[in-house]
């Protein structure tokens, strides 16, 4: 048993144009680490430390933290939460980014405790210690960020409420370029945006990309990965909360991405690309349509992560 | 070339639960057959000479006929309008019991005429002209059961405009038991009875369920089968509409089905089971229920039929 853990947890794109509240994957960079580590103070439990990189914007209080509250369950269900174990917290991703950042802080949090005490459960049986954690920043219990953060891959959930959680196939030329603009959208607003109702025939068009998705995604079929990444529910009725939204978006679609939508709840916009190349060039084009309108930005190019969660240290 | 060509189409099971438009597959039997063949008489063009076993409810007249219509529209694409070929058609399967008897019959239209004039097209290629006779009878331009019924399989249509149709992967286990009740459902009313909106959480249950569904049929996982075959969109808005539905439902349950909904539009019903064994006893369970609230029915157990429409004679 080590007497200290490091984990790096990445970042995710939950919804994947036509997978609202069901698809995420997960991204090689940015992402979350976390150090827990066993402690010989008198007051036993766990203990946030420190917490780097959030500006003092997140919370120490172990029930209010992402990362602390959802290691806490665990330790609980564990029969552990007496243990003195301390945590810090490097977040080395913005917030509020629509790239699953508290999710990130959640599944390192749960990853650190686990590999910590030797591994005593798989990644499948913590992540819902994990979801637990993400529902204290997001008040729902939705694992399209959280899921993908730890398990890796393309994930498809089933349902949230049982966590019946797949990894999809990947194509081994799938590639995406992620883009995050400087721009605040609060999670809230990009809910409230959306109606509650939608037209069946939307929902019949919707499915029938949904499923070419999963299908393009088992036999590598590019052209059919392309023809579905169409979002005709969400993103028309979020696309006016992201400045350049379609300027982005045609610059990708013009430098041959598959496709290109908004990644979770926003700003950030994310493209599917076939091979590393396209998805560079992809990349650039999409940056520079946020920066010629002077929103600053951050690129970030990746395959699609297929580890998740990872002991570093 | 040959004088004379029979061909055999056959039954569909339209929609599959999560699949509203989009999916549909095939059954081994009942199904539809036609014959056409080369006449020596002076008129030249298509004539619909005999059809057997519609009790006259049928139009003789080429342009209003299914069948006639979709093998006219193929004649006419290949510039072979004008050659003189008699078409008899036997109809071997009820009207109007959601298991796609239009759509069997413009299948087999097509197919016996592409098969006479020596396959100038692919299946592929003459699904446009099948789907323009369904049109006829249904009023829309949809393939979920024109699709399965020519091609075989269990079939995804991405997009009923665009004739976006991909075969799925279909477990070696995988059986059907269909019940048809002799009651009378108007496709008018089915269709009248959906309300246009339904709510985004329904959308996103039915979501996660058909991206299952899909990968379910991949993995040959039964168990996510049955997880996923689960309608909370069509299924509980037509029930009504058949007389003893959920009884029926129940017992196919009860029995070990996989899942159960409406075939298509109904009134049949059709259940997805892991053996033939357990689909013959899930078949019996079905069959019971009806036959209990006096409601004569007929009862086909199949696999899925891979093959579609094949020329017989």
């Amino acid at each position: 048993m080590n007497n200290s853990v490091r984990v790096f947890a990445p970042a995710s794109v939950a919804n994947v144009a036509v997978g609202f509240d069901i698809l995420g994957f997960a991204l090689d960079s940015p992402g979350d680490e976390i150090t827990v580590s066993f402690s010989d103070r008198e007051s036993g439990g766990l203990k946030i430390t420190a917490i780097h990189g959030a500006d003092n914007k997140l919370p120490l209080v172990v029930e209010k933290n992402t990362a602390g509250f959802a290691a806490q369950q665990l330790l609980r269900h564990l029969g552990k939460e007496d243990l003195a174990i301390d945590m810090e917290i490097h977040k080395k991703m913005p917030f509020g980014s629509g790239l699953g950042s508290s999710a990130a802080s959640a599944a390192a949090g749960v990853m650190a405790v686990n590999a910590l005490l030797d591994h005593p459960l798989s990644k499948e049986e913590i992540l819902h210690f994990a979801v637990l954690g993400e529902q204290i920043a997001d008040g729902a219990y939705h694992a399209d960020n959280v899921a993908p953060s730890l398990l890796g891959g393309m994930i498809l959930i089933r349902n949230n409420e049982d966590l019946d959680v797949h990894q999809l196939p990947i194509p081994d030329d799938l590639y995406a370029a992620v883009v995050h603009p400087e721009v605040e959208v609060l999670t809230k607003d990009a809910r409230d945006v959306l109606s509650d109702k939608i037209c069946l025939k939307q929902s019949i068009e919707q499915g029938g990309n949904l499923a070419a998705f999963i299908l393009g995604l088992m036999k590598a079929d590019y052209d059919l990965l392309s023809r579905s990444l169409k979002d005709v529910i969400i993103e028309p009725q979020r696309a006016k909360l992201i400045p350049q939204f379609y300027e982005v978006k045609n610059a990708a679609i013009s430098a041959s991405a598959l496709g290109c939508s908004i990644s979770g709840a926003g700003p950030s916009i994310f493209a599917l690309c076939k091979g590393l190349e396209t998805a560079q060039k992809v990349g650039a084009a999409m940056e520079k349509a946020f920066t010629q309108a002077q929103i600053e930005n951050q690129l970030y190019i990746s395959k699609i992560n297929q580890h998740g969660a990872v002991v570093i240290e």
